[in-house]
């Protein structure tokens, strides 16, 4: 199967490198707008739209906000084009019938491996040959290829947030306080690991612990107590203890 | 080394299961309030505090709000009597001189067997003597013992409130979400780990991502759409994601 991957940022990246390392895959084109100084010479490069080939499969692997007016410009009429995003339509795609999606649900970092084999692809359509070309790419990579919608992609995509981004956002408040007392925020790993690895095995409700869940009124004071001069963490302590309070004593 | 787990909740039962597999310890007498109709009947069980026989360190695993009167019960006056609460002061045992702190940072959940080699163990004591007995004993279940005092314990708890019980919260809340929307919650297992386990390598500030990071006001009007009837999870997001607009772009 022949892909193009247009745009080469985190996702366009951690896909170049899963991608090339099938052999049932050949990426004929990469787009980057940028042009890197240093970069694999191994890397099909284009750096003009116009000069972008058809492959099997185009992934669009750019912002949300420039999805549609980047595949205005693609010169395809019938060609399968697919975007990566996770919050955008299918129908943000332009100038092809023959529109998709291949969101991979998972966090890309810079300079973090991810191994893809677990990673779920949530794939649609406009058409039964492309979803099963779309299928067949996917498991090139995954174990796990499912299709969704885009009403529903973006709802996952809402709770990935939530999962993800909010969920670092509490790691990164609590290294920052931690930090400023001197005290090691890597003591918190294990119990962080354990905290994610729990929920395989039981709904996240059932393993819910915590002065919250207790209704352990004394710990939350003394908490909201080292926090008076900490806006943010305590603003961010009492809007989830409410919520675990409510969730739990309601 | 002779030990008595005073308390068989969540924390006792973990820890009785870590320390019987130990050769180096002995765990002379288990105190429990409530008598189990099924238990081991390898566990020495005693059901009233006068019964209780000094050992080398009586280990006090009860709800916060019972330790000090608990200990003030005990009939010891020259023995070591830990607890093993975050959020407790080492000053909130009574009737003896020799007082102490045993916390290990980790969320202890019925049915989920904890390996507490990487677990860290807090410990804190009066006497030089009694801190090596302590670490001692840390030491024969896990790798990592270290000595913190009961202001910085609070502290080390409080953050990890926010990263064990808020984090777990936050997937509760999306799995209520995705639930309601007959999507399956397993999809985002891949995610979570992943988020918890990028933080070993790189500190959370650097590897923040999503739409919040990103400044990308079109994703977070379109998920506060979708959350306009779930005030809850409303309420958790604009938090989270003002904090962490407050964060990366002040």
């Amino acid at each position: 199967m022949k892909i193009n991957i247009l745009g080469f940022g985190n996702v366009g990246q951690h896909l170049y490198r899963a991608f090339s390392l099938q052999k049932d895959v050949y990426i004929a084109q990469v787009y980057s707008r940028t042009k890197f100084k240093q970069s694999d010479p191994m890397i099909p490069f284009v750096h003009e739209i116009s000069k972008i080939e058809p492959a099997d499969v185009q992934i669009i692997a750019l912002p949300d906000d420039v999805i549609s007016d980047f595949s205005k410009k693609l010169s395809f009429t019938n060609q399968l084009v697919v975007h990566t995003s996770g919050s955008s339509s299918i129908q943000d795609i332009h100038n092809t019938r023959r529109k998709g999606v291949f969101y991979a649900l998972q966090t890309f970092s810079k300079d973090i491996k991810i191994d893809f084999t677990s990673v779920p692809i949530c794939i649609e359509g406009t058409y039964e040959n492309d979803l099963k070309t779309l299928e067949r790419l996917g498991r090139t990579i995954s174990k796990k290829v499912i299709e969704i919608n885009s009403e529903k992609r973006r709802k996952l995509h809402l709770a990935a947030v939530c999962v993800n981004n909010f969920a670092n956002h509490l790691y990164d408040v609590s290294e920052s306080y931690l930090n400023k007392h001197a005290i090691d925020f890597n003591l918190l790993h294990p119990l962080i690991l354990e905290t994610a690895k729990k929920i395989e095995k039981k709904i996240p409700r059932e393993v819910q612990t915590g002065p919250a869940k207790r209704l352990d009124k004394n710990t939350i004071d003394s908490h909201l107590q080292l926090l008076k001069d900490n806006k943010t963490l305590s603003e961010i302590y009492t809007v989830m203890t409410n919520s675990i309070i409510k969730t739990h004593h309601n």
